[in-house]
Formats: C-alpha cells, sequence, structure tokens
C-alpha cells in the first residue's frame, strides 16, 4: 500500500513482473477493495499465483517508525513482515516508509546471530559495470564492528546474487592510507584486514563509480549523503544539458540529430533500473523500493527480490557469518599493530 | 614548488595572472635556479611586482605531515607561510601536500581567537549558480562546536567575498526532520538554532547542487567523501557520454554536429574554475589548489585568494566569531529542549 503513489503503481507492477517470470507467484498486501479496484482496473483475477491478503492500516510515509510500529498492527507492512515469519512469503517488497520498515521489519523478523543491525545495500553503477554500497541510511551511528558486519554482508550479497566467489571489499575513507580517516574507520579496517575476507583496503569517493571495488561498505550517515550527492549532481548536468540544448535554434537543431545518441546515454544512466535496496541482516527477505518509484522501477525491485531468495542470499550470510566468527573473534582477542 | 607538476606550472600562472591584475604583487618562494629557469623560459624578469624568495626544500607530494613540519623549516610552503606571519605577504596559494600545508599553517599562523580547527572551504557549482562547502577534509573527527564554527567562518567568508549580508547555512544530514542524523550533528543543529546565524536547518546531499543554501556545513570525513563522489560520478558520466557518441557511424556525426553544445556544456561544468580551497581560520589567507592543477586552474586559485584578502575575510571572521561568541556561550549555558 506504500509509497509515493501507493497500490496504482504497485499492482499494476507486481502483474506486469508476473507475466514475465512464471517462477514466482505474488501476494498483494493491504486493503482488499482498493487492490481489487487496481485488478479490475486492470482485467485480472486473483488466483493461485496472485493472491490478495488483507491488512486494514496504512504507514504514513511521514509517520514516525515507533508509532507505526507500537500502533499500525494491521498495516500492510507489518502483515507482509508476518508472512515472511510465518513461512508463507518468501521475501517482502516495501515502496512505503522507509524508518517504518526498518523497525516494524527489525521486530517481526529480528536479525540474524552474529549481526547486531540491519543495513540497507543498493547497485550503483560504476565504469565498467555496477557496485554494491552499503550501508545507505539504517544506521547512522556506527561502530567499526558494524562496518565488519556490514562487509560480510555486501560480500555474500555478491557471491549470492552474482556468482562471484570472493567479493572484493572496500572501506570508503579519506585516503587510501592506514593513517586516514576517524578513529571507527581506522579500528575498522584493522578488524577487516584480519577477518579473511577479500579486503582490499581503503578507498575514496571516486572509486565508487570507479568500480575499485565489489562492495563499498561506509556508515549509514557517509553513505546516505554520498547517494543524495550523486542524485543531485546526476539532476543538476541532465539541467545543465538541456538548457545547452536549448540556447539557440542551432542547439534546439543539434539536440534532435543528437537525440538517438542522449537517449541511449539516458537509458543506459536511467537510476530507475538500479531501484531496490537490500535490508540485510534479517531473517527474511526485504526490499525497500524508492517511494517515487513507477512501474519500472518498481518491477526492478521485485526483480532484485528475487535473485536474493533464488541465490539464497539468507542462508549464505547465516553460514558466512558463523564460519568467519570464531576467526574473527580470535584476532580480535589479540591486538592488532598498526603503524 | 608544489603540486604534480611543480613550477612548471604555478610559476607561468603566477606571470598570466599578474598581467591581468595590476594591483597583484607576487613573490615566489622556492629554489631560486629552478624559478629562474621557469622565468627566462618566459623571457620574464624579477621585478618589484614579482619577487622571488629563496626556500631550499621542498615537501614531497607523500611525505607524512608531522615530518615536514618537524624537518623541512626552509620548504617553500613554511617560508611562504612565515612571509605571512611577518607581513609581508597577505596571503600563500599553494598545490603542495594538502596535509603537511594544513599542519604547517596551523603550526606558523596559528587559528583565530575562538577557532579550534580550521576548515577547508571549496566551492561548488548549484543548478542556479554555487555555493560553498566546507569542510573538505581538513578535520575528520569533529565535535558539534566545530561544525557551527565552520558554520561561522563558512558565512563570513561568503558575505565578505560576494557581498551577500546574511548568508543561509545548511547542516548536512540525511533527512530534514530535528530527529534525523548522528549524535553530532543533532547537537550541531542545536547550536546552529540558537547561534543568531541565518541556519537554514538539516540538508541532505541533493541540496548541495540544488543550491538550497549559500553555506553547507559538515565534517571533513563526510564533506571529502561527497566531493570525490561527485569527481567519480562526474567522470563516469563524462566517460559514458564519450562512449555513446563513439558507438557508430551515425554517433560520431551527431556528435560532430553537437560539438559546439557539448563544448559549452564542458565549459559550464569545468571543475578548473572551481580551483583553491580556503582554510579558513587560521590568522592569515591561505589557499590550496589541487595538486594536478594546470595554468588556468592555479590562476583561479590565485584570483580565490586575492578576492579574500580584499572582501577582508579574516578580519570579519575575528569580529563574526567575537560577536557571536557571547550569544552562543549564553545560549550553550541553558541546556536547549529539543522534543
Amino acid at each position: 500500500m506504500g509509497g509515493d503513489h501507493g497500490p496504482h503503481i504497485t499492482v499494476p507492477s507486481a502483474v506486469e513482473y508476473m507475466h514475465h517470470d512464471c517462477e514466482t507467484n505474488i501476494i498483494l498486501v493491504g486493503k482488499p477493495e482498493v487492490i481489487s479496484r487496481e485488478l479490475d482496473a486492470l482485467k485480472v483475477s486473483p488466483g493461485s499465483r496472485l493472491r490478495l491478503h488483507p491488512a486494514n492500516e496504512v504507514v504514513g510515509m511521514d509517520e514516525h517508525p515507533a508509532v507505526a510500529l507500537r500502533n499500525k498492527k494491521d498495516s500492510s507492512m507489518r502483515v507482509a513482515l508476518n508472512l515472511i515469519k510465518s513461512g508463507e512469503a518468501q521475501a517482502c517488497i516495501s515502496a512505503g516508509n522507509t524508518g517504518a520498515l526498518l523497525a516494524t521489519s527489525r521486530f517481526v523478523l529480528k536479525t540474524i546471530p552474529g549481526i547486531d543491525r540491519p543495513a540497507l545495500a543498493v547497485i550503483l553503477p560504476t565504469i565498467s559495470g555496477h557496485t554494491y554500497v552499503l550501508d545507505l541510511g539504517a544506521n547512522v551511528n556506527c561502530t567499526a564492528e558494524h562496518l565488519l558486519q556490514f562487509g560480510i554482508m555486501g560480500a555474500t550479497l555478491v557471491s549470492s546474487v552474482e556468482n562471484k566467489p570472493n567479493p572484493s571489499i572496500g572501506l570508503l575513507n579519506v585516503g587510501e592510507e592506514d593513517i586516514k580517516g576517524n578513529d571507527v574507520v581506522k579500528r575498522a579496517a584493522e578488524l577487516f584486514r584480519s577477518s579473511g575476507l577479500n579486503f582490499y583496503g581503503n578507498i575514496e569517493g571516486d572509486d565508487i563509480y570507479r568500480g575499485t571495488t565489489n562492495v563499498v561498505v561506509c556508515d549509514g550517515f557517509v553513505g546516505n549523503v554520498a547517494l543524495k550527492t550523486s542524485e543531485g549532481l546526476a539532476q543538476m548536468l541532465a539541467s545543465y544539458l538541456r538548457e545547452e540544448f536549448r540556447r539557440s535554434l542551432f542547439s534546439r537543431l543539434a539536440g534532435l540529430v543528437a537525440l538517438p545518441v542522449i537517449n541511449a546515454f539516458r537509458r543506459r544512466v536511467d537510476h530507475r533500473q538500479y531501484n531496490g535496496a537490500s535490508l540485510l541482516g534479517l531473517r527474511g527477505v526485504v526490499i525497500k523500493s524508492h517511494g517515487s518509484a513507477d512501474s519500472y522501477a518498481f518491477r526492478c525491485a521485485i526483480r532484485r527480490a528475487v535473485e536474493e531468495v533464488r541465490g539464497g542470499t539468507l542462508r549464505n550470510i547465516v553460514e558466512h557469518i558463523e564460519t568467519l566468527r570464531n576467526n574473527i573473534e580470535q584476532n580480535i582477542a589479540q591486538p592488532v599493530s598498526i603503524e
């Protein structure tokens, strides 16, 4: 029911997705009359592959997470997460209130043993492919141990979904050298070095889009600022380009000639294809779609959920944590010296 | 003597600048034989407007700041800063080692009373103009009080250089609401609200390029990541655009037709025009140029220094701090309640 556009986007998007992936069944959770109206408009009836599950409350986009958690026990978000807990569903996709989704999913599903806090991971494009960045805003006060856990989860996500055996992890910092960074990041680098993970070392902001590593780890404050700054810059550059192509009669004509090329460029940088942040570290697959997602973007978020389930990300994180935990705990017990 | 290209860029750039600004005199500090060679190549002789001041050591670009500070007392950087201290020069521009410039200028010039730490401020373009962002990496562990001081310095810089009486200040955060952010940022927002400054409130990463406020305040870790991430994204987008225009014979032809428009766009986003980060909070004007700056970019850094001197930024910060300090200290003494 959530998102800026609600079921008017999510319902058609789910129906469309199901047509292209005959191995996935979908449960639409929310107010039955609202969902039925959307299905009627599409001339689609619920059936064994597309079920409707009632939930009579909706968490508002600006509602305080704690209030939503306490008062809205029959919200579409809460009920959908309960379906994962009961084993009826394998993943939950929501375009709703991010804070409420974080709080509610943590309350309903609980975290995986060894993970203190779930983290939001997104895919970002790079010069030659893409990379996974986490955390994107679930945790604004992080310890070094949290950053290590983000690294483990990110690497497991990449190896599960992309079949990459030993993904490289970069720690987002203000310089490559060991002496760079704040206290938390320096300590996190020590933990990574003794973790047995494929730790590349410190990376800088420009390494994200350069694709230096498969996984980029940062605290949620830094990650959120990096992502939003990128959005702002992309919008500004697009606006500049538009203005230049509209400046004179000649530039308008040039724009017409170059239109197929500009369109190919726009398709390539279309952020909708990266929609769907994975909420990692929970005992269930939860995907957060951008609130303003359109039907295409929301389908990308559904695909992300399906890929995570098929890749066995959840089981792999549990196993990976288990294997690494002993190793890491042994190493943490011995002080690591840094020159 | 510093920077990736050394005097081969800085000397011609200084000579060129002087030709366009007859009210500015320049002192070239460094190894006399190296500087003389560059001047000879330009067929320029030192005179009253262009002096040569010897310094026989050079701080390496990768040298540890503390080592440079301790051992290189006759470095071009140190000698140039001494010239400010003795009153012979009013500003120092360096393309050298950032860490060493920070440490040495702090040691030689000391901070303004009321300022604990200098901060690096840069100008970034926005959709409709530009904004000033600080700190860009001088301080990776900041307290709320430091962020407040950055705000005071940034606002004073804008009002001095741009003649804007009461510039707006935004605090970079992960959301607009008061409850958003980490502990330091929340506390900083309280301080800003009771400071009497023109505090806009929390802003997000995309507000930087949207130009929501005249000044953007953040700690050096976050600021550095935001800036470097922007550089990386811009490089990636430029690379994508180049690739699309080279994809086929048609797109190459379209590229030729659109070349004047693309060039106008490139001129507009040319980051060289924003070269020159102000090291604010010191008892002297110090400008850090990008190490890889070319002659045009380095001239922009010189212009930045001249503007700061002419605007009386230094004197204004001292006065502004003095005026605000009482006000702020009174407010800090009374606990501020936040709902």
